[in-house]
């Protein structure tokens, strides 16, 4: 293989990872993917490994992990572990299919590489194992009951945080200029802007994310994408697409305010703001109303979809969703966003 | 004692505990709980550890400990720890007594032997300790302050996690097909069956569950129970029986959907569904209407509870809740829960 | 300095810290802050540390340390160690400006010595660094790539539980009489009076809080405080001043109760119920019924702040937001309060 083709590749990563009993891979950290490389290293490591194409998730046994060290020193702590070493080819954007280019991948949009909703994402619940996130580490979930009769017997802590396919991001990479106040509710694949404060009630999915700066206090679920200078209040509600939602992938465009405990089942422009506590979903109908607060029509909300410039509200003394021209513009405080 | 005596036991646990400094138990973790016990050994403990009948936790000393590892090698954690060591015996379900056999009791619950509402838990916040709960294992709240102080001083990182009566269950049950997104948000002696996927705003109570498969997002309160297939959304509400809530214990059908930020405050049938951001409480004047969509009357929807197939909604035109046949039934994304 | 200065000073306090490799503060634990000492020992260390007015914080040196371990034995601690020792003396109650006074002022709160709103924190964003909260103690987040890969390498856990630059309350200060249940939702500066539970889903900003005994399952926002008795429902939502909300500070009198999902935009009074899913805006006209339910006006909520003895409810007829005299006061579970 010619030592131009690290040019042609969609993705590469070495990463270090954790393997269960039976040398199966329940995560990797990769500290320095890279998106469509043209680093020379790349394409010295083609050689090395052994890369012939395609997708491949290779292994890297001491003469391999030997030869990295002399290709310079970044790739030092690599030869230094007696972790598992893996290097990660991804020739083009295909489906995820094992657990180190799944990883790659998360990774590569939590190092905002690339957007949510740009890369092929699709069936990587069936790729990621289910994994017991503890204090000691990934375990696999069928070998934890042992872990911890035996931790108990020795007296030893051990506390299992999450019980799931995807970790929380910031064991993997913590972007410049974000805020996270609880860590849990940040999955490894969200994408944090830089200006970003996640507050306590806040949440981002993997694959969905915020442009930054954002106040994000309510959830960005699956496939959301919310634009600069948007607020999403206490509590708040956005319809993802894996469950429980349609399949409308929602998104907010900028300096929009989503009001404490409301709700957005439709993608909204700019300058939007939802009242708190208002539910808009995507079936509602709405009242429209001109800047004069005059009645002129009903609309589907669905119909308002992408629109800019708009406030909803639930009117207070007859019950009936109304949307109005928005008259003040929202701004982030800076205080809590300029000093990340 | 007789030998046959363990056949009559209500349940019985060999545990591994923590005490304070005054040689109180703080919490004990059991391994393998056993319920209405049959086993041979259990009879053989009867006979060791001079169980008299009623409800008894008896801390083991030195000689039964090694009496222990003599009944078979699945004891020897027990005989080789120099952990305090319990045996508890309920001869009866009588409400928890002691800090032992409250634990067995929350045990019995999230190892699914017991269904949550089935067994006596009358009393449990008198009879456990408020913990602290840290990296360093469990601490009496009294005793939290000094050890502080202490591992300030020696640059040992002491976090505390939790101040509570409770523990979080993946310390000591993770059972087999769950996902668990944020293990701080399920308490032991929750109940969840298989397939279930709690997500980082879901959240279950103790003495309350979910049959499995279930997608839980919202709040599993004190006492609620949820039939298989039924998806609560991103922060919805269902009522309590402890403390804000009145004193119908509330209970969703198969296959309902609780929408997103909605509330709950009747038990339904099968096939229902809750609109996203509607709160439904007992008190609640709902007009009903046919599948023709006229108007057929009104009714308080504690008069609709345990109903199977009713849509709810809030009229977005005039404000009114409204009841009617529900025409779509949810279905579960078979991806995030039968990888579990 | 006169030994009499002591007395007049607003704030004085020992703390252990952490630095970065910078030599700048991340962070300060003060075992035993004082509020206007009068201490004769306060009056020694203004001699021996060479303070000389104003706002100070010296980092002692060795010879200062040994000279502390003199004054009395409860400060042998702070001679013992070879982490940072500041000390910090405030003559008046002035903006934070460095890390050392800014947590003094934070432990205050959180030690119940001074209420929310009372004392100066102007600006406290401008002086805290945003810190990355791991499992190995506090590290400067221009510092953790580098530990992360370390870690990796030698096979270390690292968990990183917060980007933020608050931590959690538990880990400095835990008051007497109080249940948290998920501790990462309550941060250091956060005022919990005796009898406070705060469930998974409460969660309690800095220079804020609640007087006890209160159950907490909402969030109680930047400048909020909630009077004796009263119970703020699951997911429920009172409206901050920092961000998203108006700069009306928000309060709730005794026994009030804000139901699940609801949400508060004006201050009440005592014996006030919101009931569950409404969110009461400043701006909601609100329909004005007498004892007998018969509507008498309509008024901005606003108008209504701050009254006592209201039910506000949303007509489930008609969509109104109605507020009629509250005929039932809420009483808390002593269960969840009495044995904290």
């Amino acid at each position: 293989m010619s030592n131009n083709k690290a040019e042609s590749l969609f993705a590469f990563g070495l990463g270090i990872g954790t393997q269960n009993k039976h040398g199966q891979w329940l995560e990797v950290y990769f500290p320095r993917p890279l998106l469509r490389p043209v680093d020379l290293e790349v394409s010295a490591f083609i050689e090395a490994f052994g890369y012939r194409g395609g997708q491949q998730s290779i292994r890297l046994n001491a003469d391999q992990l030997h030869a990295l060290a002399k290709v310079g020193p970044e790739y030092a702590a690599f030869a230094a572990t007696d972790r598992p070493v893996v290097a990660v080819f991804l020739a083009d954007d295909v489906e995820p299919t094992d657990v180190p280019d799944a990883y790659l991948k998360l990774h590569l949009l939590s190092h905002r590489m690339v957007r949510p909703g740009t890369i092929n994402m699709a069936g990587i619940f069936k790729v990621l194992p289910n994994v017991a996130w503890t204090n000691q580490g990934p375990v696999d979930v069928a070998e934890l009951a042992e872990l911890q009769l035996k931790c108990r017997t020795q007296g030893t802590p051990l506390s299992v945080s999450m019980i799931d396919k995807f970790p929380k991001m910031t064991d993997y990479v913590v972007p410049s200029g974000v805020r996270i106040a609880d860590a849990s509710r940040v999955r490894l694949g969200a994408y944090l802007g830089s200006g970003t404060t996640v507050m306590h009630e806040g949440f981002i999915n993997f694959n969905a994310g915020v442009e930054g700066p954002n106040m994000v206090e309510g959830r960005v679920s699956s496939s959301v994408w919310v634009a600069a200078g948007t607020d999403l209040g206490g509590g708040s509600s956005t319809m993802g697409v894996l469950s429980g939602g349609n399949n409308i992938p929602i998104s907010l465009g900028k300096n929009c305010l989503l009001g404490a405990n409301a709700g957005l089942g439709i993608p909204l422009g700019d300058d939007c703001t939802i009242e708190a506590g208002l539910y808009l979903t995507a079936a509602s109908k709405v009242r429209i109303l001109n800047r004069d607060g005059q009645i002129t029509r009903t609309m589907k909300a669905l119909e308002l979809a992408g629109r800019s410039g708009l406030l909803f509200r639930r009117n207070s003394q007859d019950g009936a969703i109304e949307c109005l021209p928005n008259k003040k513009s929202i701004e982030l405080n800076a205080d809590l966003h300029s000093h990340n």
